[in-house]
């Protein structure tokens, strides 16, 4: 099998998610055409796994394929955006069929979870590195931007943070199938490390709700001070508050951290129509903390102020 | 310098790059916001380049990163479409500032020339990759398809093929930058290696006057068949019509050659308007044949019918 009939077998495992909403020419030609919904903007963000730095190189092709995929569909999430269509690029050493399908398998389940079609790719030879860019659509002018947020708002987040910490601690289940690992991903760290769970139809249902909004790719601590840096305000966060896998202590995960859960604010007045959001789309959220007008990051935990440490440097092993 | 320190300061060489134009929210948040024209699709490709196998790794990162852009402006020049805005998604072994740095400037050149923002992008550890995502705009319904090729039209190809060729044997200019190059590159075969030149506003201008295009980045053999393939027609094609690189033969440049230059068929009645669109332009133009039912590619040289080698298989040295 040559690169062109095996991207043809790819293509054709897609099946319909190649085309349709939105997608008038899918893979096949130099480049895929989409139709946005009339007054709607387009939301764009591109993002990279390599092994061993974003995922154990020995990890199962189709668990690689569905991170790559959630990882992504996460930062429209944070903009809350409606996920629209993708392009994939796959770098890999050498033409290996049955993994790149099995890869595929994991884009094919992701993008049917996350309703988002796949309009093209590219693949070509180099060292393994999986490069998804999602486009999605917001209404014009509603993004959740960083920059958004408001002195007294409540600071909220979703889910349970600090699976990555639990895998890397026991990188298990490396070799599982994508569909064995799902129904586990509420309850198993290691599940949730390889399938992230962006919370998508929340974070378009609280578009009007919300003030800013950023996703937990590097850590809480990181992330709290990008909102920051967008906007001049500060935060106070009660870790006691913070939900953590078991095991795991809510300072620790206030640090490095990659659990691709939404981080959010809103004001005060907001917090019964954000549950009801959270209700209807059956999302766990719980508020963390509050805006301050000192533009610094301070944590308390049993009543008193504690020190965290930041996220994660994507080169600090190299500089 | 760490790795957000160093973004901010590449944003910001970016200057105007990174704003206006259908750019509402640039670099900076967790994803880019466009605004596209009313009545216009979105165009989409995505190209990954790594050492080695899409450039010489001594090469000079001015020349690299001027090269990614190109060669994804160039499949939106296949198929009609405005250059609007695009991502690029970085992995590199180690944060090397200056390198970065002169990386950034080749992607500033290149979005300059070809009138592109640069909406958003990604840094991360590893293997180095750089992949982009282009993004360009086109009326609804007005994409050059490779499958809209029609019996009898003329097979016409923009420039001169054979780039590649002659740099492969004779590999200099490596380390030059890229203000030494850009004056060269229509008649250095290095320099336009480095430097290819998307035909942005003659493919723009073609848009209701061409039938099918698609670029030539594997070879012209191997467009052809995907030209066949898509449309169900064949291609008869007078290689000694072929603009070529001195010292190359027309049957070589056919094979395996990534010049970036536009093929496209259109109505024998449409040849005054696409020489005018040529002038205006200033693109080199030439009619290398017709468009024929049996589908095959057939090739003559001075009244011979020869066989070429085929394109570039991406695996070819691994499979």
């Amino acid at each position: 099998m040559n690169e062109f009939e095996l991207i043809d077998r790819l293509i054709q495992s897609f099946g319909s998610l190649t085309s349709g909403q939105g997608v008038v020419v899918g893979p096949g030609d130099d480049a895929a055409v989409l139709d946005l919904p009339v007054g709607e903007q387009l939301v764009v963000s591109t993002d990279t796994l390599v092994p061993d730095v974003h995922f154990p190189a020995e990890s199962a092709a189709d668990l690689i394929g569905f991170r790559a995929i959630a990882v992504s569909v996460s930062d429209l999430t944070a903009m809350g955006a409606k996920p629209l269509a993708m392009t994939i690029a796959v770098t890999m050493p050498t033409l290996d069929p049955p993994w790149m399908e099995r890869l595929a398998h994991g884009f094919a389940v992701a993008a049917t979870e996350f309703d988002i079609q796949i309009a093209g790719g590219n693949l070509a030879r180099g060292p393994l590195n999986i490069t998804v860019t999602v486009h999605g659509t917001i209404a014009t002018g509603q993004a959740l931007l960083r920059s958004g947020m408001q002195l007294g708002d409540d600071i909220w987040v979703t889910g349970t943070l600090g699976a990555t910490t639990v895998f890397l601690a026991n990188p298990c289940c490396t070799d599982s199938d994508v569909e064995e690992l799902l129904p586990h991903r509420d309850r198993c760290a290691q599940a949730r490390y390889f399938l992230p769970h962006p919370r998508v139809l929340f974070g378009t249902s609280i578009r009007e709700l919300a003030h800013a909004a950023i996703d937990i790719s590097d850590g809480l601590d990181s992330e709290l001070h990008h909102l920051s840096r967008a906007s001049g305000y500060g935060a106070e966060i009660d870790l006691g508050r913070l939900p953590v896998w078991a095991g795991l202590q809510p300072s620790h995960v206030a640090g490095p951290d990659d659990s691709y859960e939404l981080l959010f604010t809103a004001s005060s007045s907001a917090r019964q129509a954000i549950l009801k959001c959270a209700s209807d789309t059956q999302t766990p959220v719980v508020v963390l903390g509050n805006v301050v007008a000192e533009p610094t990051i301070e944590y308390q935990l049993d009543g008193k102020r504690i020190h965290v440490a930041s996220g994660y440097d994507h080169f600090s092993s190299a500089t």
